[in-house]
């Protein structure tokens, strides 16, 4: 369905999808990422106010990371039911926590009546140096900062598909951290990147099409953690699944002239390269297209 | 409700509540106007698409001309559920149209899945001197553009509690226009300014307090048609009633030093004058505290 829509829109509207939408003003770009969340399909019900709070601001400010922009300044609308009134003062609370870690200031909130809780969040960053979805390079190797997986895992937790979960995996999805530095030094050094918010297949398939190349990535260079791959085989997973469909991770898959990979001074893995042709292979004991919903979500294997 | 929650937000965030946020940056402020729009609330069923998409630019690109702003990006976030999905092209279509006529540029779109529509306008402007509703000056003159009450009415209309109703009413209601020019023209110089979004009543009151002002208004200044008095009398609705709790009039509410009227080339009614004290008062036949929701909404005399 989102597809569909985006398609019209681009239609009517004639524009590239980008993680954020942006504008040259002096010798500057005024980035702005605009994200909406909506409790009924965003938040499961165990998260908290300060917690949905926080990850608004994360979510914004990630599209931000992947353009190579500095968050600055936050905004926000919020559609609100008369029975969620309780749920403010937790919700704005975890809003500035995450400004206040990121370093952003207020700019101003506008407030109206929902059937549910709508909370739409727009970061303003600045960029001196934009980093866009659509321009890899054949030849680049493909990387993504973190490790993929956890969210995921922790999605099956909170909406009690599984009964036992690992603090350290529930902590990424309870409070995702925005790459923020990593966006900056990558605008200087990387060709094209996005963000991890709808799974890496995603994610890999719009940065590949975008660029008109084709990305293939390597099974085994996927990075998990310990713990996901325990939660797996408890839970009778494939990893390899998980962490291909994780959404919400924020991290940055981005493509990087390989001469280029020892300038930067962060953790990230190589999964993949660039080549020519189109569409994304991964890259296992065999080699087979990895679609843009490569797997039903909570398939089990 | 509203008031509530913006109380609980000017806690947390510290921020002074104008039409829109900004910043300065080089030697212009960048202006952002957000403002939601849900269905079951801001929409009457009576309301095409189209007209919902028109509108929802209108509302925040009139909280631009309010702060002296030019309107020239904007992007959307957009909610929605599966039985909406007809509505997009028609809503999108509105959207364009609304740009093309006040010259903006497109910048991104936000799809999500949602219990009902809901649409988060984000206009964005650039204004070289920004126009406050914290600046009233004792002695200015308050004014206001066009006419009020014809939205009210409108609504009276669409929400099946009257039955007929001219056209030249319902036009002002259904493809309102947002007074971009005469904001312009306002910012070198009036001394502050508001949009009529929620009703004059409402908006008055905002200026006094956010000025540190008294304002008094005279009753027989404010602006109403000729169709609007008819309208009431075949209705029994008292007409200044209806002027000053009407909103989505997007009317540029606004004071000027009264040396200054002159200089204004657009037309506009001068409605009463601020003074020392706090408060907004109505002078008719007697003078009486003019209060935010002064009447009930929707109440016959």
């Amino acid at each position: 369905m989102e597809r569909e829509i985006i398609d019209i829109a681009k239609r009517i509207f004639k524009f590239e999808e980008e993680d954020a939408g942006f504008f040259k003003f002096g010798d500057a770009y005024i980035v702005i990422a605009n994200d909406m969340l909506s409790r009924s399909f965003d938040f499961p019900s165990k998260l908290l106010p300060k917690q949905i709070g926080w990850k608004a601001v994360t979510a914004s400010v990630s599209d931000l990371a992947a353009m190579g922009a500095k968050p600055i300044y936050f905004s926000y609308s919020l559609g609100l039911s008369r029975e969620e009134i309780s749920f403010v003062e937790d919700l704005m609370k975890g809003i500035r926590e995450a400004l206040d870690f990121y370093g952003m200031k207020f700019l101003s909130g506008d407030t109206n009546e929902s059937t549910e809780l709508v909370l739409d969040s727009v970061a303003v960053g600045i960029a001196r140096n934009l980093l866009l979805r659509s321009n890899a390079k054949v030849g680049d190797a493909v990387c993504v900062t973190g490790d993929l997986g956890r969210a995921y895992c922790s999605l099956l937790y909170l909406l009690e598909k599984v009964e036992e979960i690992e603090e350290k995996i529930l902590e990424k999805f309870l409070k995702p951290v925005a790459r923020v530095d990593e966006g900056l030094k990558l605008a200087n050094i990387a060709n094209s990147a996005i963000d991890v918010s709808d799974g890496l297949s995603k994610e890999l398939n719009l940065l590949a099409n975008s660029s008109g190349v084709m990305i293939k990535v390597f099974e085994d260079r996927i990075p998990i953690r310990e713990e996901v791959l325990e939660f797996c085989t408890s839970n009778n997973l494939n990893p390899i699944e998980v962490a291909l469909n994780s959404g919400e991770e924020y991290e940055l898959l981005f493509t990087v002239s390989k001469d280029k990979l020892e300038d930067l001074d962060f953790e990230f893995s190589i999964i993949g390269e660039v080549s020519k042709g189109e569409g994304v292979f991964l890259v296992g004991k065999e080699k087979k297209p990895l679609l843009p919903a490569g797997w039903e979500h909570f398939s089990s294997k």
